[in-house]
């Protein structure tokens, strides 16, 4: 098997999704962290629901649809241009320190991202950290009104670039894209940003557990869904050794 | 429109899933409610990922597989009997205090449940709590592996009672259940087993904010899915008055 194309998730692959909390602190001092972990759950949630009931609407949509729950589940009032202030935050999330350098070291790929975003929202995030000019393709599920882990979803890249599943080398750190990755046929990396040790010791060294705690333990290990990752690593930069130690 | 047919959630709705706290922290002293709380988040989660992954296995093993999850997250080791003690708390929850009297006052309905629930683990928590002389019906999704909100587990309700979803009253404590099941055209009562009040209380009054309250804050309010209950009422007692308000 020869690796063709290397696909990158984004929403905590490439963009670290808790530097929505810089903004949510600001709106709402001492309740940042409570927030931005309550709407990253509801917003996956709503994916996924949405997929099984046959209710798509885009991930813009479903992004604000969890911020409206989070605040209200909360009693926080925010009006409109609060509110698009926060849920913007979602279009100028930071990349992980590491990926311009691990991306770089993978020019002779092909690469692109398969991410839940809407097109609007994926632009905005490109653009804003220069992956535009890296990246040859970013494919939205919107294309196919089907939420990862659909297969539908990960049909795309075929579609987009031509390359078939086996060709292809998927890389994310959500447990249930790299099971549905996986499931669907592709060689998959799963980046590890939280090590199973360090959550333990979060869980039961006695300490308090908190939202950051259990969103950690709900959405950043390996599912028991039956789909293991072909290589787990620790950095994007580990993915060069990964990718040989494929026999590639 | 005449409502002909009452139709239940078991999980949180007739039952209540807290109950298996007792089962995990005997085996886990001072874990239980930890254990408890992502055991029943991922129990949940699996259900609609192997939904969209086309991937169905049955709710026992579901139950089973997120327990495996929730003790290995946690680092704690249980040997098979132990595991089989704790999985198996899921036949045996409790019925909310008020269910059976409710039941009773509802008599001249047809009454039915529809769970997510494997048939063995069904057949085993109705006997139990003795619904098995109350109910006409226990529906399983399992007859057409598909999990809540896919509409195809709601459809069993025609299929095996005859009755049309106009004439259907749907009932059930899980938001995303009542979001499904008013999609898919039931008339649909949620309990609301928390409020919204008592739980901005837990979460901004200043109290440790742990997994109980972070289970409540995700899984027990309305969900922000554009499908909204009918009528919601804060105890099975509260059934007859509902029914009244819709005009039956």
């Amino acid at each position: 098997m020869t690796i063709k194309a290397i696909v990158f998730d984004a929403y905590g692959t490439l963009y670290d999704v808790q530097a929505v909390a810089r903004v949510t602190d600001a709106a709402f001092p001492g309740q940042g962290d409570t927030i931005t972990q309550i709407w990253r759950l509801k917003q996956l949630e709503y994916t996924w629901l949405r997929g099984l009931m046959g209710r798509y609407v885009d991930f813009r949509t479903v992004t604000r649809d969890s911020l409206g729950y989070t605040l209200g589940t909360l009693g926080l009032d925010a009006d409109s241009a609060l509110f698009d202030r926060i849920a913007d935050a979602y279009n100028t999330l930071s990349l992980y320190p590491e990926a311009v350098e691990a991306l770089g070291q993978l020019a002779h790929y092909r690469l692109a991202i398969l991410s839940n975003g809407s097109p609007d929202m994926l632009d905005a995030l490109v653009r804003n950290s220069g992956l535009d000019r890296i990246l040859e393709a970013v494919i939205s599920v919107d294309a196919k009104k089907a939420y990862k882990p659909d297969p539908r979803a990960y049909e795309l890249i075929e579609e987009r670039l031509g390359v078939p599943p086996r060709e292809v080398l998927f890389v994310s750190s959500n447990g249930f894209d790299v099971a549905g990755a996986k499931s669907f046929g592709f060689k998959v990396a799963r980046i590890e940003r939280v090590t199973p040790a360090a959550l333990r010791q979060d869980l039961t060294g006695g300490a308090r557990i908190g939202p950051a705690t259990m969103f950690r333990a709900l959405r950043t290990q390996t599912e028991a869904l039956g789909f293991a990752a072909d290589a787990t690593i620790n950095s994007l930069l580990a993915l060069p050794d990964a990718i040989r130690s494929f026999g590639d």
